[in-house]
């Protein structure tokens, strides 16, 4: 046990390092001057350099050696007990990923992403994809590289994959993005002839209003404002240092009533999981969120099985009438969740709809493959996404800044990551059904505006165990169903076809 | 040449992360969630052992003593220039300050300081001595510890002194308030008779338009709002993480207008001299400030020399007459001046006018002192407080929130930080004069709302040199006199005796 707490207490500071470089990110997007991003990049480069050194170090190396065969990962010590050995598998995961690769590399790689992201920023608000380009192309590169460092046995994207979402290759996905594909092209064919009203969602919603409104959701979702906070940013996004202290954004657009709703529920989905993990159990792997997949799953929970359910505006829907006077006097509730429900091709993902955001996750993924694997050159990329666009939605987005300079990822070099979106809708399906089967009245307590039990469920079955089991392996215990895509299949064709919601 | 760059990159790794440090303690103040506190104190704990092991590693080590002697300082290649000797002279320094330092103590101190902080926050706010006894106890405890550790010639108290305003010591500091205490009492002695209004200074201005008059000075006076920012805390401060992120904030009291035009103006001193230090010098001693003194002397000329100053209202004063509708309608500027340069002895030191405001340093260096010399206990100090209260300034407040718990400092661990104000108004005064000189036409322009000729005065005379000199070679430099409290007291004396302002 003492080799073991010796281990726990290096591995602490190393995680306390990490919150405060999620705290620069934070700032950075919240209330940075805008002179400061040069040096920003510099602090994330030294800190990144900081972490990678105590990773990789001698003391980490020893500490983890006495308990582990830094060979293989195999245990030392067999007799400590199974969330220990959990622990131990996920540090040496960890420890392999870091000691693959070099400090300069990592420390060249902060620098690069956090300039990148400034670049892109510009880019995309002059809609200018030239301006972006020799950065994207640097990113690549160096994400080939990364695949590299890391190894993989079958395709160099699995390396990138794994790094988000651990044991996920191309292998898995494919098929299962094949299946979806099928199934949403068959969803909206039959949706096409469908028409929904959703213009009053659109107009004229001031911006403190707009956050007001915000506040009122998290309040009663119990989104504890002693721990988090709610600030505003270009693009909404959750910051965990430690779950005292999780906070997230949000985006206000005046003329668009839904964004800031998604982006708070969205990211009070993420400060939950933050929020839920054990205390006691900080800086070790089981007091870390489990992959971005199971992440997204928690977001998305809250963004799309809650937060669009007709039980959930029962109980907002009066109080928006409320507080945005005059607005919704006409609409019953059945026109408004029709509304915000509406399927229809678009060109920005993070406000699609449930039914078409899993072909923009497709279309993102099959220009990752192509640009790692060489077949397609940075500077063909927005020609290529708008024929991707084209192909699976039928649309060509009328500039780059609504095409492929929309997302932030790529200039974060987060290669690989898209993928745990979709994955995150599945798992959140696949876990949903189980919430549904435990808590059947759950439609009726949501309508009265009781949300504890929800958080409750997710926490106690989700957030508490960290890192203690794989993906996988949380979603057959919790479900008691091994995972696959047939849930969110069955959810999406129970709600959009046969429309029960 | 090869080994200065060599070590300059090695110390400006150490300043990024210093950077980062002062970034922490700037979301502490203004944005963090409450229930942060506990990690965050850990971050500072870890991030300080971070900075240190940098400061006096093997690789920083070498790096300096490839061209200093170690034990002694002397330079090992007297072919380098000044400005590279004296950046020499102050890297070691700092290097035998830290090297003195156990790293155990420096992360202790950290964390016990950061506790400390919001201990002292909840027993201020609920009037509570004894709830903070035990941490300030703990606090002068490693304060000698501390003083021991960095040795001192004569007093422990000098080590403390050195460690803020280098080459301080008591020997100078306690002739210096014995002459500043004589005469400020003959100042007030004389001031008694006088009566002036200044209840127009408070009453009801509004939060939301004092901090719009906040950014109306400071758009003015030229701070620079893309490489700084102005935001809210319980007790103004400045952070400085580079010149390109440099940020202040203010505290308003709705009741009194004055409390956050002060703290604008001084925080934005402090904000100019980190703004103005050479950038091609960030992470070598001539990129950073000076001395806390000196620091102080840039604050007290924006908010005393130029903000108490009828030249400088008499451009604002108009302004402030049409932002605050009716509130100054029947004054004078002639009234104005008179009311916010009002002496009056009074409990709270960041709100005394000029004159006073050096006794309630004295009574904090006495206090301090006998702490340190082990004549007064913790426990014993409200009592003293109030003893030194009545016989420095004649009153005695009605409350510990109004006495000894006022200040942020002894919970921060700043013991041998105060003489550091009463230097910095010393300092302030002695270029000023110099300043006047060169500038005579000064009130005429800054009345016609023109600063930049004072900024660039300061930045030319005082931020580009960085720590090129000591304080007093510096304020010999600029003014072609030796250092002396003359300046000061001369400058009281016609502003308050003889009523030329």
């Amino acid at each position: 046990m003492n080799k073991y707490n010796h281990l726990k207490t290096l591995s602490r500071d190393i995680r306390v390092l990490r919150g405060i470089h999620s705290l620069l990110d934070w700032d950075q997007e919240t209330y940075m001057p805008s002179a400061g991003t040069e040096i920003r990049a510099e602090q994330f480069k030294v800190l990144a350099g900081v972490i990678h050194k105590a990773k990789t170090g001698p003391a980490f190396t020893k500490a983890l050696g006495a308990l582990v065969n830094l060979k293989n990962g195999h245990t030392l010590d067999k007799k400590l007990p199974g969330d220990k050995q959990a622990a131990l598998r996920e540090w040496y995961r960890d420890y392999r990923i870091a000691k693959a690769l070099p400090k300069k590399f990592v420390q060249d790689w902060a620098e690069l992403t956090s300039k990148a992201m400034h670049v892109w920023r510009q880019a995309r608000q002059e809609n200018n994809f030239e301006q972006f380009a020799p950065s994207l192309k640097k990113i690549v590169d160096m994400a080939r590289k990364k695949a590299e460092y890391l190894g993989y046995d079958e395709h160099p994207y699995d390396a990138l994959l794994d790094h988000y979402e651990e044991g996920a290759t191309t292998k898995e996905i494919s098929p299962l993005f094949k299946q979806l594909r099928t199934f949403i092209t068959k969803v909206l064919k039959e949706l096409a002839r469908k028409k929904v009203d959703d213009s009053f969602l659109f107009g004229n919603f001031p911006e403190e209003k707009q956050i007001a409104f915000g506040h009122l959701i998290l309040k009663t979702i119990d989104y504890d404002s002693t721990r988090g906070r709610l600030d505003l940013s270009a693009h909404p996004f959750s910051a965990a240092t430690h779950p005292t202290d999780s906070r997230i954004t949000t985006r206000i657009l005046p003329s668009a009533l839904m964004s800031n709703i998604s982006a708070v529920l969205h990211e009070a989905g993420h400060g939950f999981y933050e929020m839920g993990l054990p205390i006691e159990e900080y800086g070790t792997p089981l007091g870390d969120a489990l992959s971005l997949g199971m992440h997204e799953s928690q977001s998305r929970w809250w963004e799309t099985r809650i937060g669009l359910s007709t039980a959930f505006w029962s109980y907002f829907f009066p109080l928006l009438q409320k507080h945005f006077k005059g607005k919704f006097d006409h609409i019953s509730l059945k026109q408004f969740c029709q509304a915000i429900n509406k399927v229809e091709p678009s060109y920005i993902r993070v406000e699609a709809d449930e039914v078409t955001y899993g072909l923009h996750v497709i279309l993102r993924y099959e220009l990752e493959l192509a640009l790692i694997e060489g077949k397609l050159n940075v500077k063909e990329l927005p020609e290529a996404w708008n024929a991707k666009m084209q192909e699976l939605l039928g649309i060509t987005p009328p500039t780059l800044t609504e095409g492929c300079l929309q997302d932030i990822h790529w200039s974060m070099g987060a290669i690989g990551y898209f993928p745990t979106y979709t994955l995150g809708n599945l798992y959140c399906a696949h876990l949903f059904k189980t919430f549904e089967n435990t808590h059947k009245e759950w439609k009726k307590r949501v309508g009265k505006g009781e949300f504890l039990f929800v958080k409750d469920w997710l926490r106690e079955n989700i957030h508490r165990h960290g890192q203690c089991y794989t993906s996988k392996e949380l979603l057959k215990r919790v479900t008691g169903n091994p995972f696959s895509a047939q849930a969110y299949i069955d959810y999406l064709n129970e709600k959009y076809l046969k429309g029960t919601s």
